[in-house]
């Protein structure tokens, strides 16, 4: 185990991983994202991706979405508010991402809760192949078991990662990484990113980001940013991205006045990720690696 | 008459109503709020339902609206952007709602001012029998009377409830209510919430929320929610919804500086839902009941 | 060459131009402004125009958007996340506010990158021949020129207008303007408005504002407000709208703080539309006619 806690252990970051070079190469190099994302977070998601140095596009007419994965760097499918014409244009766009070689993450939110939602998940890993996946515990569950108590699109509490089940969720994912040939990320209280090797176990974050809508769906969207400009550490920018958005979580609640609510929240933390440097990782990162 | 202007009245307050504990239900029970409802403010509505301390979950796919609807604790319809599409879920997802014994809400959007529109909401009203409608002055005349002035979404100044015609319009209205069997909530400068019986008239509220798009929409979805955790109280539950978002309007209206505009009205309101209590409600109430 | 650059030459600001007066007659008539737009911008859009003084009406049903170009004053098509349903509604809706007189501003979001995009907007240009077209440098030589370097729905950098290809570039949507007989809205670093006769060149604006989604959708939809509102004067009606936009930007820029980031910008421009004036607009505006 290699502990990267910099509360504690500061002199050893940095030694044994590359965490916090990414998200440098994802302002230098600006990749395209297109995003086939869900109309409820979808303008958090395009401010974010221009926040942490990207440029997001969106596109959902199965007609538009071939020539748009075309001229994108990445593809970000995420089944928030799915329907016939989205899915049709989510395989349109994901058969030309792969076939131009272009990264693809999947975000299967609410897989667990209806059939259709599990189903279209699993049909996009069998025939999309994607990079990444990332969801929450019970997504996740979902996914690689076949069963999950996803209570609508929030995890439920009886599939938390806890330091009770941490080995036995890190071997469940690690198995589910190489039986999709993905990396996969899980998130919650604590986040889990693995290549089926190594699991980054990421201990950043704030429970009070669970009363902004949409901060899921904002994290698979930097991911993907951060994994398209980092092609060859697809893992560790998976894994940097998450500690970013975790970091930012905790710097926006440390701003919250007695009269903020979650609207000053979801707006700090996008702000934070504007703000966002290897400074800011280097000092509030905290992860150890399994 | 029982006047409830605690500004006046202090003394009597609470004697004759059970309002003001509605809101603790919510954070309790934590209710999941299905919302079929418009792509233009949806965003908002999200973050006011889990600012009130439900939880909220969008799907208007007609394939997945029936799960959904199954696993939800109530259903909230606004038909501000409808299309063939959403319609058909709207209908789907009702018919599972009221099967199962779920509370349902309608927000007829534009009722009066299209034919779709108005046409969408009586069929709803018709077959659904939704607990409870919330519109605007013109919305609710154009349902109960069959005419109106609605002026796209706004409600036309014609239609304005005043103090010269407040008896007739709570007399309206509560035939309405008892014609349809729902709770009906009017809101403009003066809202009206009744069961037929009774008619709480809520003088919460500040002329500022017009300049900012979805109050009317994020209030029914926080009405949802009071009822759905206050099953047995639904008429109580939106009187104090309501009155609660009257409440944060005024409080985020005083906060406003010279610079500030709607986009910062529009966070302070939902920021003021998230930081409601009884004791602020009992601090700000402002109704009657006749 | 008119100057009006007030930084140097305030003594002859008015002379020339009614600049300044279009404005208010949006807060004056309250224009209804039909918008079929993304769903990614669209919150922004909606409280932009309350902002401004406008009311705004979204809609993109087929079966609806008759019914409300009838009764709206204006409308605005943006193609940012068209699919086949909001394309027929655009024509639908097209078709009904031209045969009232209607004015109707075309924003041909991505026109350059995908088939599907450049071939409605041709399409609109030709079948509904919107009174006023406004798009970024890219997107207006694809649709000028039959080519264009659009980059997603960003300009393409050798796109860009500068000093050096500034005649160049007045010429071209003067032509533009000519053949289609619509005021021509080119922005970026420089904007143009022109009208076919004369060119307004607008230096207001900052390059943070490219850091905010929706800027553009945002200012379309100002444009559609102000032109609705000063019919008889549609290009200064909409050279205002510019210099406002960029006034906001300017002064939203100048109000950031280090902790900001583009959510704080987004917020402070809408807020400084709310707060415009004659008084802003006179003291802010930078440009000059050709």
């Amino acid at each position: 185990m290699i502990l990267n806690n910099q509360k504690n252990n500061s002199e050893i970051k940095n030694l044994n991983t590359n965490l916090g070079k990414c998200s440098e190469n994802v302002r230098k190099y600006v990749p395209l994202v297109h995003c086939i994302t869900n109309y409820v977070t979808v303008n958090d998601v395009a401010n974010i991706l221009l926040a942490c140095g990207a440029s997001p596009i969106m596109s959902d007419e199965p007609k538009d979405v071939v020539d748009i994965a075309a001229l994108s760097d990445a593809l970000y499918i995420n089944i928030g508010t799915l329907n016939e014409r989205s899915i049709k244009a989510m395989f349109e766009a994901g058969k030309k991402a792969k076939e131009f070689g272009k990264l693809v993450l999947l975000d299967p939110v609410g897989a667990g809760a209806t059939m259709l939602r599990t189903e279209t998940a699993k049909r996009i890993i069998d025939k999309l192949q994607p990079n990444i996946i990332r969801g929450n515990a019970s997504e996740i569950k979902a996914l690689a078991l076949g069963f999950g108590d996803t209570k609508g699109v929030d995890a439920d509490v009886n599939d938390a990662i806890d330091d009770e089940n941490l080995d036995e969720s890190i071997k469940l994912i690690k198995e589910f990484s190489q039986k999709t040939n993905a990396v996969i990320v899980v998130t919650g209280k604590t986040d889990l990113v693995t290549d089926g090797e190594k699991c980054y176990v990421i201990y950043n974050g704030h429970k009070e980001m669970s009363k902004v809508t949409g901060t899921g769906c904002m994290l698979s969207a930097i991911i993907t940013a951060y994994a398209a400009a980092n092609k060859d550490n697809i893992v560790e920018a998976a894994a940097e991205a998450v500690c970013s958005m975790g970091i930012a979580g905790e710097t926006a609640y440390s701003m919250q006045k007695d009269t903020d609510g979650n609207i000053a929240m979801r707006g700090r933390i996008i702000d934070c990720i504007y703000n966002s440097s290897k400074t800011v990782f280097e000092k509030g990162a905290d992860y150890e690696i399994r």
